[in-house]
């Protein structure tokens, strides 16, 4: 059992607290260097299995060979973050031809820019730069797609990212087969010209690891074609690999307008076809392209995913992480459900479900939620049967814990992820 | 003189036209790795004096020692973008302290972010988190706060920006002491509580380098803080001591309620006292505070900024090139104006300016539009008088050929900069 905040980290913690005005309770431990694969240790030197991958960032693990000797071959110079958009680096253009070498074939450019929101925001300015009858956006219910006005405009998940915030005009419809007819009917009030454009996540991300049906996403698909509503699928999350195709969208044989991405690519893109980009000028980013480590990472994961066939690991793992699951036969696990290596699980409320996080946390396990009751499994795309069998252990034996005796908040600080707010 | 651009730039040029949609017209030319302090070589070979930057991200210039040692220390790791709002790392707590301990004694705390564009997201946002009221934003005409659709809607420099992109409601005062009334006759119509921020640039950077009357921002001051209006400086171009002063508003000898940061920072930045802060959940960034590298560069660069005291560095030449430049005494250049180092002068049009930024680019001189006819000079905190009096050289020479017989684009890529628009 981990002693979680360990002393070291505490002390960083205690000065983060209070440097950055509270508005954020990370979790009770600090990274250190170290680290080895799926595992990483804190700097009180315990060891972690990390199942949460750096929210999908962190595909490859720590201290992945191959990315150090990249970094190795760059540190003789000082890598400046350049102004992208105006000075051309040969990085940027590396990782756009590693990038579209993964893409549908007619998504064959993309913008490079700083953040999954913003590969957002900059998905839905280029289907809106040659409309000018644009009334609103659709989305869906539950979505999540980033914390900038015009991305969290269209972000429906939770009430709490948007309390008092402008938005920009949006319409939601429902994450289910109903949308198909919502749309319908829809236009008949509306030109589709007024339609700026329809934002879904083929697999729900923070909103609750929903999967989105293939009837659902291939009729919605049918319908923005016939009326020219341009189609974006947010792969911010689900992309470059996580579902076990290179693009989630890729698990309904349809091919979107434009696509989000970030995460695991190191930097964030927006990616379509080369005439849906608008004049110069109509878009742009200072740092947008200008990352030369960033860049040279990104175009290096692409190439092992490939090498390595990662790509089959992340089906079979995927597999066997939800065999083990529901193997458990856990009365209060129910819904196990995902698409290669992006799984999750629901228990019966929030409360329980944070005390899970924080007990499989207190055995070495970093887990995160998503929704209001549900955990998501990210491992790194390298996992292995035997890290599986750990992590499920782990899982069973901190749900029994659980399940008994509640958690009993203990800690300092961090409020061990809500937990203050989850125990009342 | 120059032959832009190089067979090897080219090479990589025209790839990179293709791949990226044709949304940006790059510079003619490709960084290489190679650079010394205020000078860079591409990829052919040919040397550049860098009065640009990389749009102010580049304070310290190319292959800085301490930040090369640096990049060596980091070397041994594979610095993975954490997950930083998660998942704390020392550096983030290290590059607060660092950054805290250079902003005024009341912005004592901060959020990190991926971009100058969320930087000005985020200060916008936790203006509004405690006001139901808000109905809208005040920004300036002129005025850059980034592209991101929030950040956008307060961006008023050109139009060209802003195309059929959906906004958030603000109002636009003029950027003179006009805006004083104006803000009174608003104050008239609506309650303080509707005004959910004003938002202004003390220097307005991308729109034109123009400078704010002292009188103009201290009323407004007076104002805002009267009528409780959040007052947010927006210092992604003009702070980190590019003014001469770490902050451009302390040339003004007011404190704002918020201010955004980016750029030389590395990292963006929303400032502010510890209490405007929302609680957890109400702002974050899956990379914000997360990157290793940056922020450890982003934190050295303050601590070289401060022990080779550059900021009177910036204060000295930023005169002697203000000096330098009048002494010219050339007919069609006028408004020379600065602050520091962000320095400014104005062509009587928009080709001329431009034919003068390529005229120069040919003799080895990088500069940047801003506004419609005016050229900004940013080199890098640490410039000499030689290297100013080879920039004026160059400038005067690059005038003289101009004025006399223009530019002709003869380069087959990137339209040099937009000129065969300016040679129309």
């Amino acid at each position: 059992m981990i002693n979680l905040p360990g002393k070291k980290s505490l002390k960083v913690l205690t000065k983060l607290k209070k440097l950055n005005g509270d508005y954020f309770d990370p979790y009770p431990f600090v990274h250190s260097n170290k680290g080895n694969g799926c595992y990483f240790q804190d700097l009180d030197n315990n060891t972690f299995l990390d199942f949460s991958s750096q929210i999908a960032s962190n595909p490859l693990g720590y201290n992945n060979p191959e990315l150090k000797k990249l970094i190795k071959k760059y540190s003789n110079i000082h890598p400046i973050k350049y102004a992208g958009q105006d000075f051309a680096i040969e990085e940027h253009l590396k990782l756009l031809e590693e990038l579209t070498s993964i893409t549908p074939k007619n998504l064959n450019a993309a913008f490079l820019i700083n953040s999954g929101a913003e590969a957002v925001e900059n998905s839905i300015k280029i289907c809106m730069r040659k409309n000018e009858n644009a009334k609103f956006g659709l989305c869906f219910k539950g979505s999540f797609h980033g914390r900038t006005l015009g991305a969290l405009s269209l972000t429906q998940s939770k009430q709490l990212y948007k309390k008092n915030y402008f938005t920009v005009p949006v319409k939601v419809l429902d994450y289910s087969e109903k949308a198909v007819e919502e749309l319908e009917k829809l236009l008949k009030n509306y030109s589709s010209g007024e339609i700026a454009f329809m934002i879904i996540e083929p697999i729900q991300g923070e909103g609750g690891y929903n999967i989105a049906s293939k009837k659902m996403i291939q009729d919605l698909r049918k319908i923005t074609k016939e009326n020219n509503i341009p189609f974006i699928s947010d792969e911010v999350q689900s992309g470059m690999g996580r579902t076990g195709k290179w693009w989630a969208i890729q698990n309904y044989n349809i091919i979107p307008d434009v696509m989000s991405a970030a995460k695991a690519l190191q930097v964030a893109a927006t990616i379509s076809n080369r005439k849906m980009f608008p004049e110069p000028g109509a878009i742009s980013s200072t740092w947008g392209g200008g990352h030369k480590l960033d860049l040279a990472l990104g175009c290096k994961i692409i190439q092992i995913i490939k090498k390595q066939k990662l790509l089959n690991n992340i089906n079979n793992q995927g597999k066997y992480l939800r065999k083990r699951l529901q193997e458990l036969n856990l009365d209060k696990i129910s819904n196990v459900r995902g698409l290669g290596l992006m799984n999750a699980f629901t228990l019966p409320n929030e409360k329980l479900r944070n005390d899970l996080v924080i007990e499989c946390l207190k055995n070495g396990l970093v887990l995160l939620g998503c929704g209001h009751e549900s955990i998501r499994l990210i491992p790194p795309y390298i996992i292995k049967e035997r890290e599986i069998d750990g992590a499920v252990n782990i899982i069973e034996k901190s749900y029994n814990k659980i399940v008994k005796s509640g958690f009993k908040h203990t800690g300092q600080i961090c409020n061990y992820m809500n937990c203050v707010k989850s125990n009342t």
